[in-house]
């Protein structure tokens, strides 16, 4: 190994990341145990939403011609012969100068083009009057309107969240086909790391990576399983590397981020498969690993919590949406206008912790291994690498944790 | 029950929803499960971390005045005495004019101020070049700069994402105190409502709302309960609402878009408790009943799936906010710039949703019963209720999906 890195642009990284992985096989689950989840195929509708010309108030089901002029001072005046039961049809049907009242959500009898809402009405014995004016169509909504028999409703790749599941219930997906939830394996290696139930001796820290890759891998809706902190070499590293690739779609290493570190990691998954990049043109982020072994995709973070941190959002992030078969990344971002300066070099990505007060973006300077600059920010700002830097006022997009 | 609702202002319904309810006990459990649940306590550092002044770098640990005015032509000579292990106290100290290699996250030797990067250092037998000048501190993170000894690390009502879980792992919180998961009952009704695995018959609907609301549940890290569809009267409704509010920490009925229906719940949470609003000055939302029985409250949302969601986000959101301990909703919201005017009217709050590309927000009209306007949009934007609407061009706040 040489003994400096070869670094590869985050651009060209992130496309390696995401050109070694497939999304996982799919599989049908119950609806209410959707959420979360990510469409495999597209879903279509069963039926016309709604099935029926439906009220959208509260009101008198009347033909719109008979209210054409009406007003407070002179009311078109409509006979009522009935009302609508909800959940059934009406047994009889509107004709001129008459109307039918209707419930929000009621079916509309046949006749009627418009419902004037109970608002601008007023009994009289058995008449309606009707003071404002109806156009054809106001106050209902017709068959098919929302969704017709046949049309797709949501596209796969769609992330089901509250809104997709009020659809998918709508439109008769009682089950739906989604993609299986990928299992990420993680393992924490350092002869300084010990575990989260251990007190540090003098010159050790606590493993904090399996838990910040745990908590990212839980954001994408998979699933970690930890394999624990493995000392520097092959025969501890060795055995958790091959039962990780065994039973997970991708592998998380942390730790390693010292070059000997980094490059025991790099001929351990060499061994096993094939290294793809080695180093990383990224601020912090930059002694990062990502290769495969066979169809699973590996990535070596590095050491410092808030370094690994960034280089799960810039290179782990997008490999995990193909690898969830999502069709839009899992994490938001935000414009915002920058508060202040923030320098940069030529030639690398960095990445910068910021946080968002309404509009205004503050960046959060701090030493990249410091773990309470990840609690006291929002998420990060990238300066491109062609840049050197961002001036206060100008727009940054934000991508938040 | 009068003919016309005494509407509420969003504002006042809010603090009302807010004010009847109390965060939901705690409970100690494993770090690792701790992912999207609310701290109940503040969780303080067992230990200084770093627990030793560490080296951010590879390189050699110098005394910073050893290498002033140091350059390329003038490197600095210093005689190199040994190599710090990872996890491992040096054996010996940097004396004036030595140096000894530091792996990146090792232990930085007594005597030793800085850490000269590999890359600006060359070997020369016993002797390492160093080429740049250091300022005391440089490449190196002090015992307990991060966190020190009995510090706050994260405050009460945090939500734990993947940076938290490092950050507690570090700290040694290996088990937390969080709270419960709320649970939250749903209830359907309405005689138009048919299960999801029942095809709809003349003015007949499917079930939307209770997976609409199950999503939503699922959002604020909470468990849904879901309770069916009841008919629209008190032998069937009675049982279900009696039935939720004995084993759930809050209940949400959806349904009763219609006048009948609503005065129907109204009766009915009157019945066991106590109605405290009965229409909200929000549109879509306006057919909104907040009640209690007990120490549990109940939210009647609209009927129409579009309106019921607008309710969600608008009130139950931050009612559930506090059931759940939380310090902060859980949506996010961004800032963008309006590129359609939206009209409004005053006296009331509009609720427009809205679709985000960068940072243009496109307002999605549609019918308040379309469900089709929910998965083409990205949030919601607030019209206030003083407001006639707002103009192309000026920034609003999206609240996202």
């Amino acid at each position: 190994m040489s003994r400096f890195l070869t670094l590869v642009p985050v651009e060209k990284a992130v496309s390696i990341a995401v050109s070694i992985v497939a999304p996982v096989p799919d599989e049908a689950i119950p609806l209410d145990q959707a959420w979360g989840r990510v469409l495999a195929g597209s879903t279509i509708s069963d039926i016309d939403i709604p099935g029926f010309t439906r009220s959208t108030v509260d009101g008198y089901a009347v033909r719109a011609s008979d209210t054409t002029g009406a007003s407070d001072a002179i009311p078109a005046i409509l006979r009522c012969t009935g009302s609508v039961l909800m959940g059934s049809p009406s047994d009889r049907n509107v004709i001129p100068d008459t109307c039918i009242y209707v419930p929000t959500g009621a079916m509309i009898p046949d006749g009627a083009d418009a419902v004037a809402m109970i608002e601008y009405c007023e009994p009289a014995g058995e008449e309606i009057l009707v003071k404002r004016p109806l156009a054809r169509g106001e106050n209902l909504v017709r068959q098919g309107e929302d969704f017709s028999t046949g049309a797709i409703v949501l596209e796969p790749g769609r992330r089901i969240g509250g809104q997709e599941m009020g659809v998918l219930a709508a439109t008769g997906s009682k089950t739906v086909r989604v993609r299986r939830q990928p299992v990420v394996g993680i393992i924490s290696s350092g002869n300084e790391v010990v575990g989260v139930d251990e007190v540090p001796g003098p010159a050790q820290v606590r493993d904090a990576n399996s838990y910040l890759c745990a908590g990212f891998v839980r954001e994408y809706g998979m699933l970690p399983r930890m394999f624990g902190v493995c000392r520097d070499n092959e025969e501890s590293l060795g055995p958790a590397i091959r039962a990780a690739v065994q039973e997970c779609d991708a592998v998380l290493l942390s730790g390693g981020s010292s070059k000997d570190e980094r490059d025991l990691t790099a001929r351990m998954i060499a061994g096993i498969g094939e290294v793809l990049v080695h180093g990383i043109a990224l601020a912090p982020g930059k002694p990062t690993i990502i290769g495969r072994a066979g169809a699973v995709p590996l990535i070596g973070l590095p050491g410092h919590p808030a370094s690994a941190f960034v280089v799960l959002h810039a290179v782990a992030g997008p490999m995990f949406t193909v690898l969830s078969g999502a069709d839009a990344p899992r994490k938001k971002t935000l414009l915002g206008v920058l508060a202040e300066s923030i320098p940069s070099a030529r030639g690398r990505e960095d990445y910068v912790r910021v946080r968002v007060e309404g509009s205004q973006v503050y960046p959060v300077f701090g030493k990249s291994g410091l773990l309470n600059t990840l609690v006291r920010s929002d998420g990060l700002v990238r300066i491109p690498s062609a840049s050197e830097g961002v001036e206060t006022g100008e727009t940054v997009e934000v991508v938040l944790w």
